[in-house]
Protein backbone atom coordinates (compact mmCIF):
# COMPACT_ATOMS: atom_id res chain seq x y z
CA UNK A 1 0.00 0.00 0.00
CA UNK A 2 1.33 3.41 -0.49
CA UNK A 3 2.80 5.53 2.23
CA UNK A 4 2.47 9.06 2.24
CA UNK A 5 3.91 11.62 4.52
CA UNK A 6 1.89 14.44 6.20
CA UNK A 7 3.61 16.70 8.29
CA UNK A 8 2.28 18.64 11.20
CA UNK A 9 3.82 21.78 12.93
CA UNK A 10 3.25 23.22 15.88
CA UNK A 11 4.40 26.53 17.42
CA UNK A 12 3.50 28.54 19.99
CA UNK A 13 1.69 32.01 18.97
CA UNK A 14 3.67 34.42 18.46
CA UNK A 15 2.04 36.55 21.39
CA UNK A 16 3.20 33.26 23.74
CA UNK A 17 6.51 33.76 25.56
CA UNK A 18 8.76 31.10 24.16
CA UNK A 19 11.80 30.48 26.89
CA UNK A 20 12.81 27.46 24.92
CA UNK A 21 13.64 29.67 22.20
CA UNK A 22 15.01 32.44 24.65
CA UNK A 23 17.74 30.38 25.54
CA UNK A 24 18.77 29.01 22.08
CA UNK A 25 18.94 33.00 21.16
CA UNK A 26 20.59 34.12 23.87
CA UNK A 27 23.66 31.35 23.91
CA UNK A 28 24.28 32.13 19.82
CA UNK A 29 26.47 35.32 20.77
CA UNK A 30 28.46 33.32 23.45
CA UNK A 31 28.71 30.48 20.76
CA UNK A 32 30.04 32.76 18.03
CA UNK A 33 26.76 33.03 15.95
CA UNK A 34 25.14 36.54 15.36
CA UNK A 35 22.60 38.13 13.37
CA UNK A 36 19.98 36.18 14.49
CA UNK A 37 17.49 38.44 16.10
CA UNK A 38 14.58 35.85 17.16
CA UNK A 39 14.62 31.90 17.83
CA UNK A 40 11.19 29.95 18.46
CA UNK A 41 11.14 26.25 19.41
CA UNK A 42 8.42 24.06 18.21
CA UNK A 43 6.86 20.20 17.41
CA UNK A 44 7.46 18.86 14.03
CA UNK A 45 5.38 15.72 13.81
CA UNK A 46 5.84 13.27 11.01
CA UNK A 47 2.95 11.12 10.07
CA UNK A 48 3.30 7.94 7.40
CA UNK A 49 -0.57 7.62 6.80
CA UNK A 50 -2.15 4.69 4.87
CA UNK A 51 -3.64 5.15 1.61
CA UNK A 52 -3.88 7.86 -0.62
CA UNK A 53 -3.74 11.81 1.13
CA UNK A 54 -6.86 13.07 -0.21
CA UNK A 55 -9.15 15.85 1.33
CA UNK A 56 -11.10 13.70 3.75
CA UNK A 57 -7.87 12.22 4.98
CA UNK A 58 -6.33 15.77 5.40
CA UNK A 59 -9.86 17.38 7.26
CA UNK A 60 -9.06 14.15 9.27
CA UNK A 61 -5.82 15.13 10.42
CA UNK A 62 -6.54 18.33 10.98
CA UNK A 63 -8.81 17.36 13.31
CA UNK A 64 -6.08 15.34 15.04
CA UNK A 65 -3.83 17.91 15.39
CA UNK A 66 -6.39 20.57 16.45
CA UNK A 67 -7.67 18.35 19.13
CA UNK A 68 -4.32 16.11 20.38
CA UNK A 69 -1.12 17.40 18.28
CA UNK A 70 -1.35 20.93 19.59
CA UNK A 71 -2.92 22.69 22.41
CA UNK A 72 -5.03 25.43 20.42
CA UNK A 73 -4.77 28.24 23.32
CA UNK A 74 -1.13 28.28 22.95
CA UNK A 75 0.15 26.82 19.83
CA UNK A 76 -1.00 27.17 16.01
CA UNK A 77 -0.66 24.23 13.82
CA UNK A 78 0.20 23.78 10.21
CA UNK A 79 -0.14 20.76 8.00
CA UNK A 80 1.47 19.96 5.06
CA UNK A 81 1.70 17.22 2.89
CA UNK A 82 5.83 16.50 2.20
CA UNK A 83 6.25 15.04 -1.76
CA UNK B 1 16.57 46.10 7.81
CA UNK B 2 14.92 43.27 6.40
CA UNK B 3 14.68 39.75 8.15
CA UNK B 4 14.59 36.90 6.90
CA UNK B 5 13.20 33.26 8.45
CA UNK B 6 15.27 29.94 8.47
CA UNK B 7 13.67 27.01 9.78
CA UNK B 8 15.72 24.32 10.89
CA UNK B 9 13.98 20.65 11.60
CA UNK B 10 15.90 18.61 14.24
CA UNK B 11 14.44 14.49 13.35
CA UNK B 12 15.53 11.36 15.25
CA UNK B 13 17.31 9.15 12.69
CA UNK B 14 15.07 7.03 11.35
CA UNK B 15 17.01 3.89 13.23
CA UNK B 16 17.00 5.31 16.47
CA UNK B 17 13.73 4.60 18.51
CA UNK B 18 11.29 7.40 19.33
CA UNK B 19 8.94 6.70 22.27
CA UNK B 20 7.29 10.20 21.79
CA UNK B 21 6.32 9.60 18.55
CA UNK B 22 5.66 5.75 19.24
CA UNK B 23 3.14 7.10 22.24
CA UNK B 24 1.31 9.39 19.84
CA UNK B 25 0.99 6.24 17.20
CA UNK B 26 -0.71 4.03 20.14
CA UNK B 27 -2.96 7.08 21.40
CA UNK B 28 -4.84 7.36 17.63
CA UNK B 29 -6.85 4.58 17.60
CA UNK B 30 -8.14 4.61 20.87
CA UNK B 31 -8.68 8.44 19.82
CA UNK B 32 -10.61 7.60 16.61
CA UNK B 33 -8.13 8.35 14.23
CA UNK B 34 -7.06 5.13 12.13
CA UNK B 35 -5.02 4.95 8.84
CA UNK B 36 -2.02 6.29 10.25
CA UNK B 37 0.94 3.95 10.36
CA UNK B 38 3.96 5.76 12.07
CA UNK B 39 4.30 8.86 13.82
CA UNK B 40 7.66 10.54 14.48
CA UNK B 41 8.23 13.91 16.83
CA UNK B 42 11.10 16.12 16.53
CA UNK B 43 11.81 19.56 16.74
CA UNK B 44 11.53 23.01 14.79
CA UNK B 45 13.45 26.04 15.39
CA UNK B 46 12.25 29.24 13.36
CA UNK B 47 15.20 31.94 13.41
CA UNK B 48 14.94 35.07 12.46
CA UNK B 49 17.53 36.43 10.46
CA UNK B 50 19.03 39.78 10.53
CA UNK B 51 19.93 40.92 6.39
CA UNK B 52 20.16 38.76 3.76
CA UNK B 53 19.91 35.06 3.46
CA UNK B 54 22.80 34.21 1.56
CA UNK B 55 24.57 31.22 1.38
CA UNK B 56 27.03 32.61 3.83
CA UNK B 57 24.31 33.13 6.04
CA UNK B 58 23.03 29.84 5.41
CA UNK B 59 26.29 28.16 5.30
CA UNK B 60 26.89 29.71 9.38
CA UNK B 61 23.34 28.66 10.02
CA UNK B 62 24.14 25.34 8.98
CA UNK B 63 26.94 25.21 11.44
CA UNK B 64 25.16 26.39 14.06
CA UNK B 65 22.21 23.37 13.54
CA UNK B 66 25.27 20.74 13.11
CA UNK B 67 26.91 21.99 16.69
CA UNK B 68 24.13 23.27 18.81
CA UNK B 69 20.57 22.42 17.86
CA UNK B 70 20.78 18.80 16.77
CA UNK B 71 22.85 15.97 18.26
CA UNK B 72 23.86 14.72 15.18
CA UNK B 73 24.91 11.54 16.39
CA UNK B 74 21.25 10.47 17.37
CA UNK B 75 19.17 13.40 15.02
CA UNK B 76 19.56 14.49 11.28
CA UNK B 77 18.70 18.20 10.66
CA UNK B 78 17.31 19.99 7.85
CA UNK B 79 17.80 23.72 6.93
CA UNK B 80 15.21 25.54 4.93
CA UNK B 81 14.43 29.21 4.30
CA UNK B 82 10.85 30.05 4.21
CA UNK B 83 9.14 32.46 2.16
Amino acid sequence: MPVARVVVDVMLKPEILDPQGQAVQRALPRLGFDGISDVRQGKRFELEVDGPVDDAALARIRQLAETFLANTVIEDFAVKVES
